[in-house]
């Protein structure tokens, strides 16, 4: 590895702690709260969840606790896609446990869930972790998508615990590592297998979290990469007055990354995933929408402009959904008939005649492309594969007939050059912001103190971040807080329920509020490039969704 | 506009100057050097610019120089794509006029070269300016891509500099621009107009530059921003390891930026048009040396890496160069009997029997969505387009091919998946970075002096720019330097040579001696997001094109 400058000059920084974590940590003691309670099925969850269902959510004062110098081994994984400072949450942990006794030790997992299934490992020492403080990706350990749900994935866990010593198991995931983190909590207990499990909440897209959980890391950073890319394109298309640039942001189930990008750099469109739903808008609304911003823009000159689009938009459209199980019924009914069909056209009539009439409307509406792309491109289940559908292009496609069609009409009469773009893969990886390295780094601290308190299905939870880290809180909630039923392979499961965009709360109502002029005028915010030094107000920033969220 | 925290911060940056233009601007003199010569054909250049070719380059020292206070109103205008500093040229230019007479006057003109001849201006003034010192963009006054090439649009700036008493026209733009401004300068002292004509060096390319122009500016910013995006896709590949990530960088003629982002983020691949072009690289060998880097990695258990490719790979690759030539000339002949074929098979088949037998192989090579392409889009004079392959979806597509033959054959066992990405307008108009927000400030400075010694067809050089700011070198050099003739429209023309990559330079044998190295370990460097504040050598550090170049 040959290191960047500043690479070099992130080692040197300090995350800052919460005040309550930065004395000695064997001078805390845990204070419980009152029960919790499931989010929803709250009887349900407590069949599957015996143990942790309804156990109190805990903080950190001074004091002192038996046990909490104890030797502990603790073993570690980085579960599913990567965000900004999972290094950190990992070198909190292990200062936390060293600052605890030590003797304390700190195994890694490689490759994510299967590396602990199959013993694959790493001691994580001072010396080894010290190029990755303050850095971003999942390179340390590594990461991987393989989940942890059968019991004899769970033996398998255990004998590896049992064979390093290992007391605790910390896993840094979204809502599904977590999930399962809380099943594998509750079959250790189960099991007596002396194991804890402590979860910490991680994901760009932002969609884990609660009143305890304020943010899920790597959402700070993430959105502030891309919202630095789209400044910079906000700038040029008012710079060369003649593009529009069509934006896709990354965030398949929730839409908090576009909202949050939206608030920081007031684009002309920003498409809501959570409002299409709500609203039953179709696509040929959406494209209205759209195409009037462009009308009005162009009304007054200006004939360029930015929209942003949820990467999961299109499974939002009820009728696109609607169109989208169609089909899957269809293709896997009548697939041999529909594979004897020679070309093109006579597959489209065949499809067209076995619809309903809406979504045979909605399939004649899809460009031919679209419409060619969801029929080849099957997944190995047969089913059509939404997320191959490239929406930012789909979108100017329409845009642009729709425009054409009003410019006959009369209703239009400027001009219309669309560019696409993808922001995603930029964003998890990058060096994470002053915030999300102190938050991280106090996540981590934190979940050594949940395991030396003894707790198990707990995730590590740090509060009132819209304040000055010296007065974040720091403790834990049990993760069946988060809970309830959903429908998974044709069981109803206890999940975490993902927290999607509230059209009711402050930060979608503040946007609501301003959308209309952010449209029609050039309202533009350059945020640039995330900076880690200099003045306070534009390093230690939170995002505006937290702002808002907490009144600020 | 909503100004942004860094936004706000950057208003109190004070740009940092050459020690020679710190003092007061009064008590500088030119100094005259040896006459220069155009790279080529100086006699033909001579005959086209007789009054400013062989001039000398001059530099600035302390003394007294007649006629420095004189007042002057002076025009600016943007032209050609943005690139991060303009703003800080014209903040230059205006502290640098009022500093030499505080009843100087400097005019913008809207929109580019168009701008000055329709007479669509803005007074600059202190206030006006203030919000745009140190942003990127160029919102300003806004840029265009009208060419000042015709007598007619010549004699309009005459109109419109003297219905404003404009004394100098400052032009900001790339080759092609200082091409035209050289071309003025002369029209202006060939009519006795009394105008002069100053360019400043602007292209995020990096194909403007010599021996006095030691770099065009926005180069700097746009591939820190570039590498700031490749890094963080390294390390999201390093992490989740099973992707290969293409990724397109901006950049039709020369590969500057491809080399200075491999030189700061060590990919695994990287594609450079001037060596292509060079050694007469076949498609074919440029898929076998991409494969080859894949299979390799493979091997080792890498399936992911990061492959550069700039945007007019293509057009160097000499086989595809002769083809698209074949096609236009066949099109052109032919089109009639081709636009009666009602079939794309016949098309392609038609097409292919036309062709001479190198380009009927170089076109069957081709994906057959990219033949379709090149056959359909074509632009209004019927000519392919070249420009909207997409190059790296192309040998995305190759490369695959390429190894699932290599997997029938025993040659290659891993797994590629490939992602691909376009970076160019992100950095356009991104924050000038430290060194863009000096460097243009001092060529904006140093423009003012230029103006006020009289001095016409001469570009603002800012020279020793690996040095700290305060050893960089003032002074200008005449146009014509850079100058040779080349077919431009059927017709020998004067233009600036672009400078393409040196294969003999240091930058490239730098990168020559470490790419095998690069391509089969994994020695990614993470630069991070450009950063504004903090330690010097993460602040104020230059492209390592310009330190490898000026022997650093």
């Amino acid at each position: 590895m040959n290191i960047s400058p500043l690479q070099k000059a992130r080692y040197e920084y300090n995350p800052k702690l919460p005040a309550i974590l930065r004395g000695k940590l064997t001078n805390l003691s845990p204070v419980s709260g009152e029960p919790t309670c499931p989010v929803a099925d709250a009887d349900k969850i407590k069949e599957f969840c015996p143990h942790t269902c309804f156990l109190p959510a805990v903080s950190f004062v001074e004091g002192k606790h038996e046990g909490l110098t104890r030797a502990m081994t603790v073993g570690v994984i980085l579960s599913g896609g990567q965000a900004p400072g999972g290094h950190n949450v990992i070198s909190g942990l292990f200062d936390g446990l060293k600052a605890l006794n030590k003797d304390n030790r700190l195994i890694g997992f490689k490759g994510g869930p299967s590396g602990l299934i199959s013993d694959s490992f790493i001691e994580i020492t001072e010396k080894f972790l010290a190029p990755y403080r303050n850095t971003g990706g999942f390179d340390i350990i590594g990461s991987g998508r393989t989940k942890l749900e059968t019991e004899d994935q769970f033996d398998k866990c255990i004998a590896t615990c049992r064979s390093h010593g290992v007391n605790a198991v910390v896993i840094i995931g979204g809502d599904d590592s977590n999930t399962n983190a809380a099943i594998l909590a509750e079959y250790f207990i189960r099991k007596n297998a002396g194991i804890q499990v402590i979860g910490c909440p991680k994901t760009i897209d932002g969609d884990l979290k609660n009143d305890n959980i304020e943010i899920s890391f790597g959402f700070d950073t993430a959105t502030k990469t891309y919202s630095e890319l789209i400044g910079n394109l906000e700038r040029d298309a008012n710079s060369a007055k003649k593009y529009w640039h069509f934006i896709k942001l990354m965030g398949r189930s929730a839409s908090h990354i576009a909202l949050e990008c939206a608030l920081q750099t007031q684009p002309n469109v920003t498409l809501i995933s959570e409002e299409i739903e709500e609203n039953k808008t179709s696509l040929s609304d959406v494209v209205d929408y759209i195409a009037s911003a462009v009308a009005k823009r162009a009304a007054n000159g200006n004939n360029f402009g930015i929209v942003l689009i949820p990467e999961g938009l299109v499974e939002f459209i009820p009728e696109v959904k609607a169109l989208i199980g169609e089909l899957n019924d269809l293709l896997a009914k009548e697939g041999n008939a529909y594979s004897l069909l020679s070309n093109d056209k006579a597959r489209q009539e065949f499809i067209a005649s076995h619809l309903s009439t809406t979504s045979a409307t909605a399939f004649a509406f899809l460009p031919d492309g679209i419409r060619k792309q969801l029929l080849m491109d099957r997944d190995p289940h047969g089913n059509v594969q939404v997320s191959r559908i490239e929406t930012e292009k789909l979108l100017i496609e329409l845009v642009t007939q729709r425009l054409a069609d009003w410019k006959k009409e009369g209703k239009f009469s400027g001009s219309f050059n669309a560019l696409n773009h993808f922001f995603g893969y930029e964003g998890r990886c990058a060096f994470p912001s002053n915030f999300d390295a102190d938050y991280c780094y106090s996540l981590g601290t934190n979940a050594a103190l949940l395991i030396a308190c003894g707790l198990t299905g707990y995730l590590s939870s740090i509060t009132n971040l819209s304040a000055p880290a010296d007065q974040w809180k720091a403790g834990g909630i049990p993760v069946t807080m988060m809970m309830n039923m959903e429908q998974r392979h044709g069981e109803q499961k206890p999940v975490i329920r993902k927290a999607l965009v509230d059209l009711k709360d402050k930060p979608f109502t503040y946007f609501a509020q301003h959308r209309d002029t952010w449209a029609v005028e050039t309202a533009y915010t350059y945020p640039g490039a995330i900076q880690y030094y200099g003045p306070a107000e534009v390093c230690d920033r939170p995002t505006m969704t937290l702002l808002l969220e907490q009144g600020k």
